[in-house]
């Protein structure tokens, strides 16, 4: 038989995780037992969330433990079943972690429709990033027709759908990324108004040209100074959903002073601004409105996508690495076999 | 003819207002026009968001220019009328300014119900201070039965009201104020479960003592080290309406660093908070169902007050000193006249 491939975590990075704070393994598969299903990992997802769950302490949810399964969602084919709604050749979607193959109860599992979008999909546009974009922009940053939408990370798995979503809203919306090409893409791909690149030396000027009207809605996924030029562009009654910071996951220290926290919370109560963390997971009671809304809007050719498949369950690591340095284009996924 | 006796502004403070910046002054009493009523002022209104006004700078509205009477609501006599809604002997509330007579539109006005309410609680319970603790509390905190709110300057005006209705809603309520007649008066007036004075050595472990569950809802009212403690007890989910500040209003410069937004912000995120500043007069749709609650609860005595009134116009400017400095008990008012 086959043995498991995994990564396991070994050290906890502090700053940018390296080849050294993941090793690649190999496990015995092991015996499927009553109500389970064995898997054999199709697509792997990568996202920035994974490198919060490298570190020690709580986060939204209990750390990976060193010498454990990096966790994460896969696509997975069905290779054998012990429980009666599942069977061999099933596509399943679950929280498997970076293996090759794994062993878990049916309950856990999500039987995928291929006839609705391709099976990496499920881990993008139809799964949890095209799920979080959907919640947060539409649950919380609740934008209006003729509103201004900012998203970060604009590019990204997320970010493209928040901006196809909000353009169907009838906002103008302002891409923030940080690459030309990646800023050219979302305008002509996928219908933003503006993009601007935040490594830019007058990017602060760039957006503000770009947003005439101020900010109504700022999706958060980035922090750092795209956050900062965006709190100096919000109107009256902006609502910020925050979904992420990657420019803060391998921050190590805080910066110097002054103190901004004064300042910002005067914003919040001069300008009634609302500010929301958010996990899609919470929100699972509209997965199947989201579902049938984001299919309905993919057969339309409402919402495009883009993924950036990397070909090979050992390029894990690296593409992760490349992932939290922003050199993806797209949904990242692995394509283990 | 009498004349008027006013406050106007004639410097802007840095920090703490003083006898300098404030100036009582007399003037002629204009005529009365078309549609407009002349006013004797009966109560005048002192609250914290003055202090904002003094400044130069958009806050919720344009500062108080130099050389204008100080802004503020106030509950007056009509002496004069021409408009057919008001008459001589009516009770009405508007925004007329520290001043012992004013000349305004009817539409400007509200004639206050003596029945419901004496005229000076349409300044706090009744009116502005009530309401926004209704707002803030109802629709920002949304707290849930066995939730723990946490209530800052919970003596004071807007602070009292809202422990009260934590407590209809079945929450624990803790307080928080500078003195401990002030807790005393609290737990034993309004029913408060708990209240913790902030300038006692140990007050994060009193604090922390009486939210054994956490904190659900941090009604903010004063920001600084009340703040700081809040953030450490607060749970997943918690929803932080933002009412005000006092503990800034009179600081001149940032403190030094480290920088504390970049925790905050990843605090948002991984707890999922909801932050929301707001001020009452953006909800006026909810004035009457307000109105309508908040008389009931008096008539039932569920909900009970405290008023802090200050004889004399002219007492007017120190006793706004006081107030800054957390000298009053309960809604900080002036008998005019």
């Amino acid at each position: 038989m086959s043995k498991n491939q995994k990564f396991t975590l070994v050290k906890r990075p502090v700053g940018m995780p390296d080849d050294t704070h993941l090793k690649l393994e190999e496990s015995d598969i092991p015996a499927v037992g009553d109500g389970q299903v064995l898997l054999l990992t199709r697509y792997l997802s990568l996202d920035p969330y994974m490198r919060g769950r490298m570190n020690d302490g709580a986060s939204y949810a209990s750390p990976v433990g060193l010498g454990e399964v990096m966790t994460g969602e896969a696509v997975s084919e069905v290779l054998e079943s012990r429980h009666p709604d599942l069977s061999p050749g099933d596509m399943v979607v679950g929280r498997t972690g970076w293996q090759t193959h794994s062993v878990v109860h049916a309950d856990e599992l999500f039987r995928i429709d291929p006839e609705l979008a391709p099976p990496s999909a499920w881990l993008g546009v139809m799964g949890m990033t095209g799920f979080t974009a959907y919640v947060g922009l539409l649950e919380f940053g609740k934008p209006k027709a003729g509103e201004t939408v900012v998203v970060s990370a604009a590019s990204g798995a997320v970010g493209q759908i928040v901006g196809q979503i909000a353009k169907m809203e009838g906002c103008r919306v302002v891409g923030v990324a940080g690459a030309d090409d990646k800023c050219q893409h979302v305008v002509e791909h996928y219908g933003f108004d503006a993009c601007v690149n935040y490594k830019d030396d007058d990017f602060k000027a760039q957006l503000a040209k770009a947003c005439p009207d101020g900010i109504d809605v700022y999706f958060e996924n980035v922090g750092g100074k795209v956050f900062e030029a965006v709190m100096k562009l919000v109107n009256t009654f902006a609502r910020i959903p925050v979904c992420g910071r990657i420019a803060h996951y391998n921050q190590t220290e805080l910066p110097e002073g002054p103190d901004r926290m004064i300042p910002f919370m005067g914003q919040i109560l001069v300008k009634r601004l609302m500010f929301r963390g958010f996990i899609q997971s919470d929100h699972n009671e509209l997965l199947p409105q989201f579902r049938r809304d984001m299919s309905q809007w993919l057969k339309e050719g409402k919402v495009r996508y883009q993924e950036d498949v990397v070909e090979g369950f050992e390029n894990t690591a690296t593409a992760f690495q490349g992932l939290l340095q922003g050199r993806n284009r797209g949904k990242l996924v692995i394509k283990v076999s």
